[in-house]
């Protein structure tokens, strides 16, 4: 068996997910921290690489042994995540732990991904959000929003996403199945909610920037079949930044 | 004329609200980005003093002309908040402004503030909410929530509220008139909300302190006229840390 842990983590503390010499990751604290309370070094394998400041509010790792495709140990698996959260940083929490079979890979095995992007539309900014959303001067109008979200339906099957892939990407696919995908407003807070199969690098941040773009009419919502299928990253908006960006739920 | 502005902080990032030589605080920074804006050194005279680590949601200063009652400025009244935000820390914001008598004191003016006190309570710490809620490792039941808010409601009315003031305080009077005081949770989050005239010190940290006893049945909530009537600090609870401390409204 290997163990399978489920995540919460505030981006704004970590150069990203991945281990990067000299710099604090999720990974590499976990590494640290898993090796503290198992006594030997571990595997930590993602379900995701989210970038420097990309927040998970529910993100999944498996722990092995170092080499191994297994972890032996007597801590009862109840008392896995605090006995983790003592020797992690405060931005990352352990919430659950949980028996896996040595099969379960967190990355291939995942059914369904679900991302939030927030976006604050004022121009007043607010000390609470800072860092959690993306900022953004201008006031997004009722339309706007209904717009983009017409326009997040029309993303919504299986597609070539490629328009909405950082450029330069290798993947062997492009394909990928948008179950759902939805903008709403509560408050001075936007909510981009994409759930797929997959996702390509950036197609979050960078759909995101094709919904505002939409939101502020400079692209209809009729035309998001037209920029998917050209399969040209020029067509869709820009990146928005990581810090709006919440990987929310991880479906196995 | 003098400028009333309306700001929001997040208490984590200062020394509390007053002026310390050396430390940042929320009216040293003002005291900065209103010299700077207006070209003069300011007097800043603030509704309260926060502790270190205390929020505000709603916080009201008034800003004069070093040692006069007055401000003479020809910045635009709608420029000011996004002015002053360019130089002040992303941990305040100033989100309105406007022109008031000379007469006006943001202290002594004040019908009402209205505190709010979080609790989050879980055993699994949640990296979204550190240092923005007081964490409990205990569960409060549902039943311990509502004798919290039966006991909260009897706090309402006109008292002698100096078995929660902090012992040692001086103040000519500790009879305050509580308008409103409730107890109700939003998912793992317990809010106490507080709005009086006026609060002694540590008033808030203190009764959210007796209202946890009460939710574990250390207190009854009929014991709490007894406990207020007694005027004995001892008889009440622990004050909880400032962490969880939000003044949420001021009302003129």
């Amino acid at each position: 068996m290997k163990i399978a842990l489920r995540l919460s983590y505030l981006g704004t503390d970590f150069c990203g997910y991945q281990v990067q010499p000299g710099l604090p990751t999720v990974q590499s604290a976990l590494n640290e921290a898993t090796k503290g309370l198992f006594g030997v070094p571990c595997d930590i394998t993602g379900c995701s690489r989210t970038d420097s400041g990309v927040h998970a509010n529910d993100f999944c790792v498996a722990v092995t042994e170092k080499g191994k495709t297994f972890l032996n140990t007597n801590v009862p698996l109840e008392k896995i995540p605090i006995a983790l959260n003592v020797r992690l940083p405060l931005g990352i929490s352990v919430r659950s732990a949980e028996l896996v079979d040595e099969s379960f890979h967190p990355r291939y095995d995942v059914l369904l991904k679900e991302y939030v992007y927030l976006i604050r539309d004022s121009k007043i900014r607010d000390p609470f959000t800072e860092g959690r959303v993306y900022s953004f001067s201008r006031s997004i109008s009722d339309e706007g929003i209904a717009k983009m979200n017409h326009a997040a339906s029309l993303l919504c099957g299986r597609h070539d996403f490629s328009s909405y892939m950082a450029s330069g990407s290798k993947v062997e696919s492009t394909v990928r199945d948008m179950k759902y995908a939805s903008v709403c407003r509560n408050g001075d807070i936007v909510k981009i909610t994409l759930a797929a199969d997959g996702f390509l690098y950036n197609m979050v941040r960078i759909i995101a920037g094709t919904l505002l773009d939409v939101g502020e009419e400079r692209i209809d919502p009729c035309d998001i079949p037209r920029i998917t299928n050209a399969h040209d990253r020029s067509l869709a908006g820009a990146t928005l930044p990581a810090c709006g960006l919440y990987l929310n739920k991880v479906v196995y």
